[in-house]
């Protein structure tokens, strides 16, 4: 009876935590209770039951906090190596262990399938709402103004649009298409059917799911970065943000729906998740599968499914290992052809602007797409600036108080200015889609009104360049009008109080600038063919300038302004004109645009909103190149408090109560003494305290003056038996990350962010001297970035 | 005087590593020399301008060393931060920082330019050296026979391969174009053409550059991951692997020009990074150029750019930030528009196999194309396998002594044997073009020999089903032998040494396998239209079986068996056809190759190779999922000698020399105290022997017996002034990366693939207890693979 009892039971515990059972000094049971050898033993066999049980489940996190990637990590690994043992012992473990390797890719179908569907369904929608603000169809009134059309007889090209099943408000109210009346009237149902869309928008997102506004990327970024928002991907979140997308892009607002889709798709993700224990109980897991949720979402927005998978890559996912990156590529295919499937557009494209032009482009063309990439620029950082100094104000004023208030009056504003200007009434997508599209010779739009040659006898793919008509002249000023009206209300409308994506608005300025500026050129090189520039490459009676195509590179060049993209950028427009040909313009232009627009501030959209909303997002794109020290980001600094630890066989219950209340830290280090400072390891916040409370009510015998022990030994009992100690070895973290006081901050920013950590202590020569946190890493980045903006600059 | 002089110069080190000059006490220098004060300033001077010379340039490493990533990350960013610092002061400055921050583009634009027109090159003098073995032009000895042929007046599209200017070799020396003699006067010079090229191949590579064999993937991706080959990527290999790539290819061995040409990329990325000292003195700024170069190499090699960017980020990249990820699609971009102005193939196009399809396909089509991908992953794992024993005996018998002889014994043997089948025959390439075709109303080969009906009147693409003709149906039997001739024949050719690509003979196997399903399946329509698989999408006079499309699946699934390419294959097979319509039969089948083949073992060829040749690789993909802890991996073992450590301030120059003269370990960590073990930083070894050796030479007073110290303090010298210690502070690295004995080794895995570390030491409550290097953790994992194989298989 001189030796200790010591049972080791070694569970499989995240971080290879082993759990060494407390023993009890022989003498101590002989004194107190006088129990035989066989009692002790089941003595301690009560205790390891206690510590058998499962153990309440304190590996989530809280609202608002981060996730720590390691851990997450090695707590898969412990599932799988536990699936895997197991499947060895018989076929139903083997077949459950397979399913289990083939969840992922279930996951993966059931979310491109549904982000699928939605989309369609969302494309449909808003076909038929948009249209319901302009008339009705009598043949069946759900059926959009193209649809009802579809089986008319009476279409020739020249008004395929009007069908008799098909009629305007004022027409079925009054009778009369035609006059001032009929206007007026048409004029105030558009603004009406406007304002109710937007108002039920803004009041489903209000009393429903505040988590459904805005455009949801911004969010999404920061929760795949590794930080927890509850509720924001919830299924109230989905149901409410789809229904309002659809309200709120038929309500003519400048906003659009590929942001929003993300965020849906994300959603969709979320709730497959919960389906397999493998991923809802992992947050790193779960935030693969919303990786490959988010190139869904992209995919489903413009048909583009490598551009979806890239665009999650670049832009929004934070760990991406090579086996998402094949996922993201089944559910964006999956989702694609989903959305086919249902065909809402109705010519089994894929693509949302599906363009096909016949002329190549020349080299001196350059200048205007390099020129169409600076205004991409110029518009990024305008929009950035103003949408941002915006939304402060909207934080910061009375005008954040009236949410409802501000979408109606934008509506009412937005409506009423949109209406008489043909190319703002309608649908946005729908705009782009005509300005995008090159002049064949059955085109009917205004922006077509070319002078024909008489005797013209080339195949109609093929049309030489002509001399504008007077519609293409009054196009120009409408266009010129609508860049104006869209440059201005899509600055106010982004980040107001409904599903808003920023894509198609971005992409609308771009197109109208774009078309203006080809449609320039072309006139020019018609007009002046001998000028020295155009003489090389276009001769009179030659299609040389295809006016589409500088819609297309200006679209690209804004949309790279605001968001930054560039690979995924390049490649969805290559996607959406299906051809290498395009893609030097496409890239010279997002380059331009990228190269001004970081010029005024490395920010994009998405990034600056982060910022607005202080998420700790630790960007991967931002070099740290500053010269501090981790000593000089560490808590404690000088002035402050020492560090709050624990110590491994001093500290009482009572006194990590104390510390638990007085401070709100997520988790306390452990050294062998105050005064070696000799760092042990590491606790959870969340663990200590669940340890203590359930020790406390079913482990007899721990009281306040308890002396919680984090030793492996034995803990020495100094007087026998009272009272009885409380050993944690098993919640304490034995492997915690630290990084010596003189590790330079840059590296220590690599360390957060290739490792995804919480937190890291710091130490000299094997003492703790103190903790880093991501929150600290953040703010010193952010005082480094203000002090010297300009050392980022030429990155 | 009672102060002691302490001059700390802060330099822009690595690590943050300031420097405090020794200083010597006062007392010291009064007994010793009796200097006055001012001369004692001088003594310091002395001493300050010895350490302020430039220190000679210990940054590099040595040959078949590992790289630190996160050292050559901080030494850019100390250049960098200097660059921007200097900016402030004059114009000059500022344009050099400019033209610094430039030179990553001008870079990039230098690799495209030069990989596209090698690319060219090798394509041209290929084609014309392929046809050289078969005949000559009479108009002009350098003309392929296309190109002979090309303004030749007689070409019909029955014969039009049959133009006077183009002889074969019997016809030009007897006369006879027909008749056995000249068959086997052709016969005889083809195989002798065939035993000249590879001869000239092996002979040039043997003397000029050994490094120049192989396809280079393998160590390329070696390289990538951190490792040293001198060498590997210089000039030398550049020249000699493009020459000797045009002879191999040309020999008609069954070897691919793709891979090989990654490696002349990569060849042209790293002469580039010598003309800009920004990438040419930092080991990891060179292998971001590395990568995009990898990518431009693909590129080219199969006219697929997006397809490149992602082979060089799925397959051969290591750290692949997003800059280089936006780089590398310009410098791909770069290089397929170069090669496309030069336009070796005569036809404008990008691609190397052009297809256009027109017929959908059908869900029941997925049969056939799932059982391809099976037949892929088949054939994956045969290769693999079969490749690897070869490669191994190669190693370790006679085999291996005698390379020239094995290379014309190959060549001997395929050149015999495929000259009598027409598909083998020709070039790869064009083996493979042909079976990817389909068949149009025009076309003259014997696999579209089918039977016409004589009242056909559709128009020429779209092709109903037919019966197969007498054509068909001995091209079947060639394409069966040939298939067989071409999974043999492969398995012995790669890893010669000649320049070796497998992506081309792989597709070429799966291409074969393709096309004989393929029109299989099609007769069964034709024949069986009546069954009920066929009676749905089916009907008699339809087109509904496109054998090409079957070859092009097959074609993907035997490359991504063997190389296990997932999202780059099908991207690069997207951007053959052009079209998203087959991306779900290429996806299915990729699929299926990659499931089969990984379930007879995880490694592609590639990382098969890297074993075999035993590259310190740390693949990203390995998922480490063992329970063993840092303490059961790191260095000394229980039953080894302790650990070989410096401390801080008692150990002498020759201690120093014996260990570094007794060890050969890279580096050394420095304690307080034998008895504390307290860490307080790691010196490499190069580091160490430069300095002392330069202290000796340079720095009087300093002897055997000087004691070396590591503190900042200043040194306590117990005997007043004698020797004279050398102080080492500033080659001490302060921060060198530490995890616990209790980390897990995934983590520990973890940490050393995400921040590419070098070594990690172990502490336990701040005391050192050894250290692990990067081959410690290579070596664990090969280790535990072995003795549970099956445990990685559910991944």
């Amino acid at each position: 009876m001189n030796e200790r009892i010591k049972i080791k039971i070694f569970l499989f515990q995240p971080q290879g935590v082993t759990i060494s059972l407390l023993t009890i000094p022989p003498s101590c049971v002989d004194s107190s209770t006088g129990a035989t050898p066989s009692e002790e033993m089941n003595g301690t066999g009560n205790l390891m039951d206690f510590l058998d049980e499962p153990f309440p489940d304190v590996s989530t996190y809280e609202d608002f906090h981060t996730i720590d990637w390691l851990r997450e990590k090695s707590r898969d690994t412990d599932r799988h190596r536990k699936i895997t043992t197991k499947s060895k012992e018989s076929y139903w473990e083997l077949i459950k262990s397979l399913l289990d390797a083939w969840s992922g890719w279930v996951v993966m179908l059931l979310i491109g399938m549904l982000t699928g569907t939605l989309a369609g369904v969302i494309d449909l929608a808003v076909d038929w709402m948009t249209d319901l603000k302009e008339g009705v169809c009598l043949s069946a009134f759900y059926y959009s103004h193209e649809q009802c059309c579809w089986t008319s007889n009476e279409t020739t090209f020249d008004d395929r649009d009007k069908c008799p099943q098909w009629q305007k408000w004022a027409e079925l109210m009054t009778g009369h298409s035609e006059g001032a009346g009929a206007y007026v009237l048409n004029y105030f149902l558009y603004v009406l059917w406007a304002l109710l869309f937007s108002f039920l928008a803004v009041s489903l997102v209000r009393v429903f799911a505040p988590y459904a506004c805005g455009s949801g990327i911004p969010e999404i970024k920061t929760i795949l970065s590794g930080f927890i928002i509850r509720g924001y991907l919830g299924k109230w979140t989905l149901l409410i943000k789809t229904v309002t997308l659809v309200l709120a892009v038929s309500s003519g607002l400048s906003l659009g729906k590929e942001g929003p889709l993300v965020h849906v798709a994300c959603c969709c993700g979320n709730l497959f998740c919960s389906l397999f224990s493998k991923y809802s109980k992992n947050e790193g897991k779960r935030r693969e599968v919303l990786s490959a949720a988010a190139a869904a979402g992209v995919s489903v927005a413009f048909g583009a499914p490598i551009g979806g998978v890239l665009f999650s890559l670049e832009e929004v996912s934070y760990y991406f290992p090579l086996k998402t990156l094949w996922r993201s590529f089944f559910a964006a295919l999956v989702a694609a052809f989903t959305l086919r499937a249902i065909n809402p557009f109705g010519n089994s494209r894929l693509v949302l602007f599906y363009v096909e032009y016949h002329t190549p482009w020349y080299m001196a063309e350059l200048v205007p797409f390099i020129l169409l990439g600076v205004f991409g620029g110029l518009w990024g950082t305008l929009f950035i600036r103003g949408n941002i100094a915006w939304c402060r104000r909207r934080k910061t004023t009375l005008l954040g108080k009236y949410p409802v208030l501000e979408v109606i009056v934008i509506t009412g504003i937005t409506a009423v200015l949109a209406f008489p200007n043909p190319y703002t009434r309608r649908s946005t997508s729908e705009l782009i889609s005509e300005l995008f599209n090159d002049c064949g010779a059955l085109e009917s739009s205004q922006l077509c009104d070319y002078v024909n040659n008489p005797n013209m006898s080339r195949p109609v793919d093929d049309i030489p360049d002509r001399p504008a008509g007077p519609g293409v002249y009054s196009a120009l000023w409408q266009l010129a009008l609508a860049l104006i009206f869209k440059i201005v209300i899509t600055i106010f409308t982004f980040g107001m109080k409904i599903p808003s994506g920023l894509f198609i608005p971005s992409m609308a300025v771009g197109a109208i600038a774009g078309r203006i500026v080809g449609i320039a050129v072309e006139q020019m090189a018609y007009h002046h063919h001998d000028w020295i520039i155009f003489k090389n490459w276009c001769r009179p009676g030659a299609d040389c300038v295809t006016p589409g195509l500088y819609a297309m590179v200006g679209a690209a060049a804004c949309l790279g302004g605001v968001t930054r993209m560039t690979v995924s950028l390049v490649v969805i427009m290559f996607e959406l004109t299906g051809g290498l040909e395009y893609i030097v313009p496409l890239m010279a232009a997002a380059v331009t645009s990228k190269w001004v627009a970081d010029a005024f501030g490395k920010e994009g959209i998405y990034e600056s909103h982060i910022q607005l909303n202080g998420y700790p997002y630790l960007d991967v794109r931002d070099e740290f190149t500053h010269r501090t020290l981790a000593t000089d980001v560490m808590r404690p600094r000088r002035s402050e408090p020492p560090l709050a630890v624990l110590t491994q066989d001093s500290t009482t219950v009572e006194d990590v109560e104390t510390l638990i209340k007085d401070t709100d830290y997520n988790g306390f280090p452990v050294v062998v003494s105050r005064e070696s400072e000799r760092l042990i390891g590491f606790v959870q916040r969340r663990e200590l305290t669940v340890a203590i409370k359930t020790a406390r009510q079913k482990q007899d015998g721990v009281v306040s003056s308890s002396v919680v022990y984090f030793t492996e030994d034995n803990p020495q009992v100094a007087e026998a038996c009272d009272p009885q100690p409380l050993k944690l070895r098993r919640i304490l973290n034995l492997s915690p990350f630290t990084v010596t006081d003189h590790t330079p901050m840059e590296t220590v920013v690599d360390i957060f962010r290739k490792l995804g950590l919480r937190q890291c202590l710091v130490t000299r020569s094997g003492r703790l001297l103190g903790i880093i946190t991501k929150k600290d890493v953040l703010r010193h980045m952010a005082q480094m970035m203000n002090q010297d903006p300009e050392s980022i600059m030429f990155n």
